[in-house]
């Protein structure tokens, strides 16, 4: 048992795969592993971008530097960026001890939910690279370790719309564990893991609370009141957290629950400032800086839990497919803005 | 009603006073205000290293350096590694609306919990420069917002040994909020921080459950043995997560809580492998990083609550000061080791 694949680390001993440089795909399946013939690879946008531009926007030229990379690292992770991506296959083989044995088998369709940093891979061709999504469609071999998330391909949804809601699946999932009916939500940034979280507090409060979007983009807030995703919103720069707060209690005052699913960086104290003592912030945000958090909350007082956005809750993906399922106008959102096919 | 001080901030406009580049501390007291004759400023240590390196370490070459900063920006919050310190003085006059005007009178000693760099602050002279405890013993007066926090110095315990723990007194309290008796709970990092909350977990466990000490430093593990803070030490390099949870499988298994106190960044990775799943990571150090943390945790797919250890608990000055009061050992080590009169 290897459940966080150790034995397949190369160099250096004794780091963790995606610390690692170099990872051997080439070791038999271990018992708790599970192996995975790859269609496509979804190439991190930063590390796609670097290598379209060390290319000179060559997709031929683009298909050698993944091979290389994966070639000398035994992974797609891209030595200028330090980022990944994810892939979808074919589950090939599956060890007895994995914990999926039982629910998976040979032939069935799923997008991996681990970054390809910590993938174990083989390539043995590309077929194509779609710069436009970011996409490089191969035949090759990836390892999932026990611990490696992954999430069964929909057969009733379309599977670019998939990817684009299971990509940020934590966001919704993390939320359905905080959310109560009667609660009052502010949810920091109308994108995609925004608009997951709207769709979710639309869900467990049942009614009875409100969740209200701010973002600075008023077209991003008018998509979310189209889609029914909310109510009210608010149009506020939440880098400036003085104009944040104004614009919450010119609203009605500060929240049970903040979730920043903000794009950019400065975001903290806003949403500290929006929040009741004894509320809740969710940072979503991968921009968010630990110590502005911390010293953010002790230099204004404010006694509120702060949760660092655990991309993993068990049954991540299940819930937020099932978002998509039921919320029509969330799907059609999702189709017209983040799922090109 | 000013409680995050914005009418204090000359510039730039619209800015929270931490951020601001200039405060005016000569406004007439607001309602809402506390005024502090100070006695002493702790200077944040890499701020006193900054000055007492470009003061060629002369002690009245650094006053001077002090007292121009603190005309300049209306606070002591150098302009080159942005960090403050804190403040003792005596309450010279209290606002009728601050949320102390029934519990603090004019004469009374505190110490301010919130740093510096919000707090404005005119000096008259500067008394006594000590670089031996980073500490500028002056003349002036400083102001407290109705959010900043404070603490009553006690009769009956020396300044230092207080100061020593008003410090970092967050951790032990929120630490309070989570221990439940039954816990097992890993401290990672013996210092200060860690201390502290190994005396509350002996507290709050109240002899069900265990709270073990890790550190890299045998001498820093056996102080806490000899103190009486724990009963069992795991030595470990918290940077290297393989082997932390070598150890701690070989210790006899993963944590309910681990509350992460270490001084260098890189130990998140040890801290999610070394909790339970279902179970949480309490974020201390200030060297964490907030993408380590959240994609660390999806990259094992751990399921764990990840909470950024907020500095502020509602009685946290009290509840660190009771340890000490209560725990003659915990108040012996922090009297050897952190308390230079």
């Amino acid at each position: 048992m290897d459940p966080y694949g150790l034995r397949r680390v190369v160099s250096p001993r004794g780091a963790l795969p995606q610390r690692a440089d170099v990872l051997d795909p080439a070791l038999p399946l271990g018992e708790d592993e599970l192996a995975v013939a790859v269609e496509a690879l979804n190439v991190d946008a930063a590390s796609f971008r670097q290598l379209e531009s060390a290319a000179g926007r060559d997709p031929a030229r683009i298909a050698e530097l993944v091979l290389e990379i994966v070639r000398t690292r035994g992974k797609l992770q891209n030595p200028v960026t330090g980022s990944g991506g994810m892939l979808v296959g074919r589950v090939r083989a599956i060890g007895e001890r994995h914990p999926a044995a039982a629910s998976l088998r040979p032939g069935d369709r799923i997008a991996t939910l681990v970054s390809l940093t910590l993938t174990p891979l083989r390539l043995d061709r590309v077929r194509a690279v779609r710069p436009e999504v970011e996409r490089v469609e191969c035949d090759g071999e990836a390892i999932l370790f026990a611990t490696g998330l992954w999430s069964r391909l929909p057969e009733d949804l379309p599977e670019h719309l998939a990817l684009a809601a299971l990509d940020v699946c934590g966001a919704p999932a993390l939320a359905a564990r905080l959310l109560r009916p009667g609660m009052s939500v502010l949810v920091l940034g109308a994108g995609k893991s925004g608009a997951l979280v709207l769709a979710q507090a639309r869900e467990s409060l049942a009614g009875s609370g409100e969740a209200v979007a701010a973002d600075r983009s008023e077209e991003a807030l008018a998509a979310m009141l189209r889609a029914g995703l909310c109510r009210r919103t608010l149009r506020v720069d939440a880098t400036d957290a003085v104009a944040t707060l104004a614009a919450v209690e010119a609203a009605g005052g500060r929240f049970d629950l903040v979730v920043n699913c903000a794009s950019v960086p400065g975001t903290e104290m806003a949403s500290l400032l929006a929040v009741k003592d004894g509320g809740t912030v969710l940072f979503f945000s991968m921009a968010t800086s630990f110590t502005a958090a911390a010293l953010g909350a002790e230099g204004v007082g404010k006694d509120a839990t702060l949760l660092v956005g655990n991309g993993y809750v068990p049954g991540h993906a299940e819930l937020t497919l099932g978002l998509l399922r039921r919320n029509a106008a969330l799907r059609a959102h999702f189709e017209a803005r983040y799922a090109r096919p």
